[in-house]
């Protein structure tokens, strides 16, 4: 770690990085490559000597970047986003640059204190109620992603009841969401030792938009406690994968607490746009959940990872989770005078995350943030409305935030060559290179989802990339219509 | 995300990391602020409008620096070293510049393809079993830490041994390890709802240097044999957090065939000496593991965090976490054409981490990497006798790697005020900010852990640090002994 070569090299990076940004559109949004294209392309063992710095930026440039998947470009709009910025971006180099393990207060207090005071700063544009603040006993805490986040609350949840009822009942204990809920929640249960004939992923339909019923949630509760079982963790999502649908997080919240069942909301995506007053409506009733989390790495301009998760109960998190070793313990921590984060989440080790966080609030402030949201809702809406005029193609669910989800009509009510048509039109659309988009299924339809978010989105590109799908859908119809 | 503004901060955030690394010898290695100091140097909310790269520049210098503890001082000895290197810093540009998220093949091909590459290469250079590499049913994955990889692992086989004997029989299954083992096994269980009374942490001690004895763990085996309990997991440790203790993985690993228990070896710090062929014996006996961990990211000069599994069996993996939700199934992931990480891992996102770990290796070879290791190995070799020439000063373990345990003896046999002085001495060097040690202990005596392992580190820098550690210790002794 030579400092005058950290510089040189790293400007060469830098404008490595910059060139990237430069050309970005050239490349095929989607990676065209074969699998196991790079295993011929690369030695069979690691070098003995150093290589240079150019040989290496060469072959990031032949190898590598063909095999890249370009999340950055503007015309990415599979999935959900995963925002990168100058300011995020700034934030990773920082991170590692100090290079700090940040597991306990006393490895690097600042790296803990700043963690603290963002996630209370976003608490508060999120308007988030009070006991999610780090000065009672809540808090706020930067998890790797939602799946982390959502493991860790169910662990805590879980212990929680255990310690009442006694850990052999935990065959008995009953997990609840609608269908759309992300498959992480079934993930979490099945690390946990949840027996997955106990998770009730209540069926949801168009009548609600997916959104979960609070009448089937009772249902499903009143039914388990009748058999003996033991209801203690609910789900609620603002924002599903699929289509963002939107729980009624009020309506569910309030059953949750008559049953005393831990109420996760999950607004990996949506909780974003949540920062915008018009849009907070989405999360009314989230003072009845017990923990609540956002990913600031999807559509909030802080690069991957950096998953936000808030509890009002931080001890339900550190009495299921905390370790306390002889070779970590320190005065502070002895002391109680401080938090531990490695007691908050699965892994000891902690990057200093919180850096990117702070920067991405601080260079662009909260109204620019703002602004940012609202220009995907809008451009969001306007495909909305090109997707309704074309006649060839149906909006499926309505548009909330900034995921359209559309497909292909079908003809003569032939719902299974309809979906082939969608897959093919998928598989036309992404091998164009031109754009990449993903899809789901709702009710048994095949339906193509475009999620707007990526940062160097323009209405331009959204317009192009609708003109793109047009055209291999005529092809389609053309070619395969009877 | 505008490249040319990427380009302008990007140098100017080069420039501060350089000129952090040209002084990172003024500051005090152990943070030295007091437990909330952050809250009032930073405002109750988020800017509603941008600030300047500067302001937020000159507050990481005036607010956060202060506030760090510098893991990457050539004087921080503390807990086990977390490499940063000018080759890791820039894989981890690179990585936040291309701001993908590759949790399956498609999501960006050349993410999962170069991880499989230089995990193997990895492999070869630590000369592990042919089953380990990615050509057979075998494979390598990055992980966060630790932590996670231990995790996935005891997930994997705590669900292959309940697919045969139904999930029921979760409270007759038994963990085994040493007393020394890391305390991530007993949050792993913990997490995995494994009964804490059915982990055995094995009593050690020093007749064998810490390390596990194969009897301790037969006789334990019999027992819950005899009781009617299920042995099913067994963690070895090649390099102790306390001591650097190495357990005898061939003798172990019989023990484990025999009885159908799954095998993990723990070489999180000491693996990376195992390159060097002299030090490549501590692994003898590897090739009866089921998996086999080491952290790149602790002494291999990639930047945190890049923790290292290798499974023989990639199916108890995936099997165990595999998710596969409607919005993720892409063409070459259903014909089975590829490796999905997702499935190897806690979280469903990834980042780009192969890249960093490739740059270290191409930019450095592996003959450099191997002279680095030996260095740190003799600065601790040269530690342990400066230690063991001072009468106030003893030895506690014999050094194997680049970690030196010692204590200052006691007087008279008094072990209570010995260690009550060795705790005043570790306090008073780390109070001084010259230096940052740790602590464990190892049959009732409190240690002190002086582990050589920071890049910048040299023979000057241990030698001072030894010369504060003999001061604060003599004034220790004028002060207090009677």
């Amino acid at each position: 770690m030579d400092s005058e070569q950290l510089r040189e090299y790293g400007h060469r990076m830098v404008d490595f990085i910059a060139d990237y940004y430069k050309t970005i559109e050239t490349f095929p949004v989607r990676s065209q490559v074969q699998p196991g294209y790079l295993h011929n392309l690369l030695p069979e063992s690691a070098p003995d000597h150093p290589e240079t710095v150019e040989q290496v930026l060469d072959d990031v440039k032949e190898k590598i970047l063909p095999g890249v998947t370009h999340w950055q470009s503007p015309t990415f709009f599979a999935y959900y986003p995963a925002n990168s910025s100058v300011a995020g971006f700034l934030g990773e180099m920082l991170s590692a640059g100090l290079g700090i393990v940040g597991f306990s207060w006393v490895s690097s207090p600042a790296a803990t204190e700043l963690e603290m005071i963002v996630l209370d700063w976003l608490a508060k544009l999120l308007n988030l109620p009070e006991q999610f603040l780090s000065k009672g006993n809540g808090g706020g805490v930067i998890q790797g992603t939602a799946s982390e986040a959502i493991l860790v609350v169910l662990i805590a949840a879980r212990d929680k009841v255990l310690r009442s009822v006694g850990k052999k009942a935990l065959e008995k204990l009953v997990v609840y969401s609608s269908d759309q809920t992300h498959s992480s929640l079934l993930k979490a249960c099945q690390i946990a030792g949840i027996h997955l004939e106990n998770c009730r992923m209540l069926k949801t339909d168009s009548s609600t938009n997916y959104a979960l019923r609070p009448e089937s949630l009772q249902e499903a509760v009143s039914k388990d406690l009748e058999a003996g079982l033991i209801p203690f963790f609910l789900c609620g999502t603002v924002g599903t994968t699929s289509s963002t649908a939107v729980d009624p997080l009020a309506a569910l919240g309030k059953i949750a607490k008559s049953n005393e069942i831990w109420f996760h909301v999950d607004a990996a995506y949506a909780g974003s746009a949540c920062i915008c007053p018009e849009y907070r409506q989405y999360l009314d009733g989230v003072e009845t959940a017990d923990s609540f989390n956002m990913n600031a790495h999807k559509w909030f301009l802080t690069n991957f990872d950096c998953s936000l998760l808030w509890v009002k109960d931080q001890y339900a998190l550190t009495e299921a989770l905390s370790t306390n070793p002889e070779y970590l313990k320190n005065k502070p921590s002895q002391a109680n005078l401080v938090v531990d984060y490695k007691d908050w989440q699965i892994p000891l080790g902690r990057r200093f995350r919180s850096l990117k966080l702070w920067m991405v609030l601080r260079l662009y402030g909260a109204e620019t943030l703002k602004s940012y949201i609202r220009n995907h809702i809008k451009l969001a809406k306007d495909l909305e409305q090109l997707v309704s005029q074309d006649p060839n193609f149906e909006v499926v669910t309505p548009s909330i935030f900034s995921l359209v989800c559309f497909r292909m009509v079908p003809v003569d009510n032939d719902e299974k060559t309809c979906n082939n048509r969608n897959r093919n039109l998928l598989e036309a659309v992404n091998s164009s290179g031109k754009l990449f988009i993903s899809h789901t299924t709702l009710s048994g339809k095949f339906v193509l989802r475009f999620a707007i978010g990526a940062p160097l989105t323009e209405a331009k590109h959204v317009k192009e990339a609708w003109k793109v799908i047009q055209e291999k859908a005529s092809y389609l119809l053309a070619s395969q219509v009877k």
